[in-house]
Order: C-alpha cells, then sequence, then structure tokens
C-alpha cells in the first residue's frame, strides 16, 4: 500500500496538508474498491446455491422465462418480433459466476465476469439445445469496462435459415456475391435474438447490435428480478381476462408469490390483479 | 420453513404441479430475503471501519462537506438558500449501522437502521456541535417500508432564531396566537435544513418535509458517494476558472483521486477538468 508520489509545486503548508490528505483518500479508495470486491464475491457465493436450487423449481413451472421475456419492454429492444415464437421454447436461463468455483480467490479474472446459459426445448419449431455464452469484464485504459464475449454456435431455428447470416455468407462466397435480397436478409439475421450468441463486442457496426447491454439485461435485472418479472407478467394477463371473469382471478389462491417487492412495495400476486395490472416495469433493487 | 396452505380448488393435475412449484418459489424467496440481509450485514461490516478511517482524513480537508452540499443538486431541494453560509461550517457527516456493533445478530432491528451525525465546527455563525439522529426501518402493514425518526436538540443559528419554529410556538402560546408574520417565518422555518432534524416521519404536513428523502440521499448516496462527488465539485469550480488559468489547473498535480468512477468511467481530477466542467450528478453504484 504505497503512496503515489508527486511534485507539489505549492510551498504553502496549507496545501501541503491538503494534498498529504487526498492521497491518502487516495490509498483510502483503492483499499475501499477491494471490500467492494470481496463483499461481491461473498453474495456471489451465497447467491449461486440459491438460482441453482431456483432453476430446478423454475424448469417446471411452463413457460416461466417465455412470460418474462414476451413482456419485458427492454428486451423486446434485443430481439425481433419474428424471433418471439421460437422464445416460448426456451426452458432454462442461467447466470453463473465462475468467481464462486474459484476457492482460493486468486484468479486474476474479475469477479464480474458471468456466464449466460439458455436452454430451449425440443419442438417443432425448435431442437432441444443448451448454449452457454460466457462474457469477461476488460477495462480500456482510460478506465472504462466493457464486456467481450466469444462467438458460441447456437442452432438457428428452421424456420430463420433464410435469414441466418453465417448460411447467407456461406452461400455468398464469404459475403462477396451477396445480391440486395441477401443483404437485406443479412441485415434481418443480424437483428434477430439468435445473432447475439455470436456477438464479440470487438466488431461494432458488424455484429448484433449492442450485445453488451442484452447480456448484462438478462444478467443483472431479467435474471435477478425474475420472480417479480413473472408476477407482474401473470398479472398483466389476468387484468386483459378480468373483464369476463373477475371474481375468479381476483382470487388467486394458487399463487402465494407473498413479499414480493415490486417498486419499494410488497405486492402479492392478488394485489396485482386487483391495483396494478398496467404496471409493466420492475424497479432493480440496487443496495449501496 | 415451511409452507403456506392453500386451497387448491383446480383439481387438474397440471395446476397442481404449477400451484405446488409457485409455493416453493414463494419459499425460496424467504430464503433469498435471508441471503440479501445476510450479505447486507456482512457488507456494513466491513465497510463501516473503512468509512471511519476516511471520516478522520476529511476532517482534515477544508470544508469537504461544503463543497458536496453547495454543489448538490438533490440536496438544495431540501435546504433554504438561507441555511447555505451555515453548512460551511458542518466539519464531519458521518453514517452508522448499529447492526455493525451487533455481534450475535439476533437484534430484531433491521439491518439497515442507520444514524446520520452531522458536526459544526464553532464560527462566528454557528455554535459547535455534533447532533446524532437514528432512523429506523418500519414496515407498513401493506409492505411499504418507510422510515421513522426521533425529533432531535440542534442549536439554530442565532441569525435563523426569527424563522426557529421551536421558538415561534414558544413566543405565541404553543402556536396559538401566531399572527400571519408568525405563521410566514414559521413556515420559512420548517423549510430550513435545520428542521430536519426534528423531522419524526409521523407528522406528514407538519414538520419537515421529504425528510424520509434527505435522510436516504445523506446516507444512501451523499456519504457514499462523497469523493467522487468532491472531485466532481472541485472539477466544476476548476472549470469556472479555466478561462483565465487553463494551463495551470488541468495540471491537477496537487490531487490524485485516481481510480474513480464517476458514470461508469474511471477518472482523475485531470480529466474532470479537461472533458466535464458540467458533471454534477454521480449516477449511484448499484449492485445486483
Amino acid at each position: 500500500m504505497s503512496q503515489n508520489n508527486f511534485e507539489v509545486s505549492n510551498s504553502n503548508n496549507d496545501s501541503n496538508i491538503l494534498s498529504e490528505n487526498l492521497n491518502k483518500l487516495s490509498v483510502w479508495e483503492q483499499e475501499m474498491d477491494k471490500v467492494e470486491k470481496e463483499v461481491d464475491v461473498y453474495r456471489l457465493k451465497l447467491a449461486q446455491p440459491m438460482y441453482a436450487n431456483r432453476r430446478s423449481i423454475l424448469k417446471k413451472i411452463p413457460k416461466f422465462w417465455y412470460i418474462i421475456l414476451a413482456e419485458n419492454d427492454e428486451f423486446s429492444d434485443y430481439a425481433s418480433p419474428e424471433d418471439l415464437k421460437y422464445l416460448e421454447f426456451i426452458d432454462d436461463i442461467y447466470v453463473h459466476y465462475p468467481v464462486v468455483d474459484n476457492d482460493s480467490g486468486t484468479s486474476t479474472n474479475n469477479p464480474r465476469d458471468f456466464d449466460i446459459t439458455i436452454s430451449f426445448k425440443k419442438s417443432s419449431l425448435t431442437e432441444a439445445q443448451s448454449v452457454t455464452k460466457s462474457f469477461k469484464i476488460v477495462v480500456r485504459e482510460n478506465g472504462e469496462e466493457l464486456l467481450e464475449s466469444l462467438p458460441v454456435e447456437v442452432k438457428w431455428p428452421q424456420q430463420l435459415s433464410k435469414i441466418n447470416p453465417h448460411l447467407i455468407k456461406e452461400k455468398t462466397n464469404g459475403g462477396k456475391s451477396m445480391t440486395t435480397e441477401d443483404k437485406k436478409r443479412y441485415r434481418a439475421g443480424m437483428k434477430s435474438f439468435f445473432s447475439w450468441f455470436a456477438w464479440t463486442g470487438k466488431k461494432p457496426g458488424k455484429e448484433f447490435r449492442n450485445g453488451e447491454d442484452l447480456a448484462n439485461l438478462i444478467a443483472d435485472d431479467i435474471f435477478v428480478n425474475a420472480l417479480k418479472y413473472y408476477i407482474v407478467a401473470l398479472s398483466n394477463e389476468s387484468g386483459e381476462e378480468d373483464s369476463e371473469e373477475e371474481e375468479d382471478t381476483s382470487e388467486g389462491e394458487e399463487l402465494d408469490l407473498s413479499d414480493v417487492e415490486v417498486e419499494g412495495k410488497k405486492r402479492t400476486l392478488g394485489d396485482d390483479i386487483v391495483d396494478a395490472p398496467c404496471e409493466k416495469k420492475v424497479k432493480q433493487s440496487s443496495s449501496v
């Protein structure tokens, strides 16, 4: 823990004291960063087994992730309308932080590096597959933190073959002989959620757009707040049905996700149906 | 960890499975709340000694808190313009979480309960005093969490006596004989930062307005992000002077609060002066 050396040109004594204490603050801040990192790791290690438990429960709830994704305004920015019917067959979304597997804590990796696993079940529209994409935090020279990732293979739905950028490139001599129509399809394919799996963060303008934002949306928001979003989505659905069978649905007896905090208020499914059928966004909880 | 019992009226098997898994989720969520609380306490216990160290450094930096408060747009909502010259003599703002003193962890208090200490130094305008106000989280029946506090005594600056609500009440038979002028002064006094110390959270409309928001602003934002705000405030000042002595100030050699993260970018004081003289709000870091 060594302080940096500075040429202090001002000979004024007050200024020296100020300078000395600002240096101390600078050292303090580095120490505090370490504390924050330690807390991060502690939290991730406690939370990961909890999320592993949740994962096995969620697999038994039909269309759990689809119900969330279809209702999520932000997510819709990252998927094309054509993607939607395939997303229905997602039966697992899982975020894993490799740091939790690392007992020694000596890894040089950033503890916030994470892997996202998305699984599709076999259906008439999709093949069974489980795809894991890893994201690493890289720090630029100016101190900015960015995500990078390696492309991973994903089986596109048969029906989307015609816009699959990879296939289009193959068919057109690496893209050299693309027709106007090919280019149009290529661009459409680039906007598909399935192109996100090839995102690297290193080819801006030439790959899935805002892949980093989507990774962060899934890891920091959708995955963490999944239960809250699910309740809100269900209550929206119920709200739409209310006109015909209000009495029945407002009971909500089959569901008791009590004590779920949405927008700072705790509410149950029953509350949602009665009071807030239109609330779509859930405030992400932030700790200090 | 007992599951609640529900009458499940729907005899459909799928529905039973759904119901069972939603109950499991409800239990899971309660467990997760406990994990979050445990992480909170862990963080507070690690951070508190760090903040104690910072406190002793900050006391040697002239007008540290004043520089922050005077530049903080949000804080200005909670202080009257007349307050400003007295805030210059604040030489300590400190937030303490009583849970860190509680080894057994068996306290029934909310681990997020906190105390705010604000100290003024002796000056021609202020008396020396250190005032600690405690805030407790109370949970309403609807699940909403609110802060409450007991009034604490604070010595008002002599020059503000005429708007001191306490004195006005005393002079006017408990407020019964208030003139229109008295009422005007009373209301002005209620808007003073010094009235916040009497805030309880139980007399809406009859005490300092939004006392809870101010407590949270200090505890969750100003206190935690103090160094970032200080750098931004200093760079704003430098920015204003830049027109005359740009070369000199842009060196920023006396200060090296390097690695300070503002709006997701790390920057040094030098950066601020050169690049962002107008950035006033610092994004509060949020963890997942």
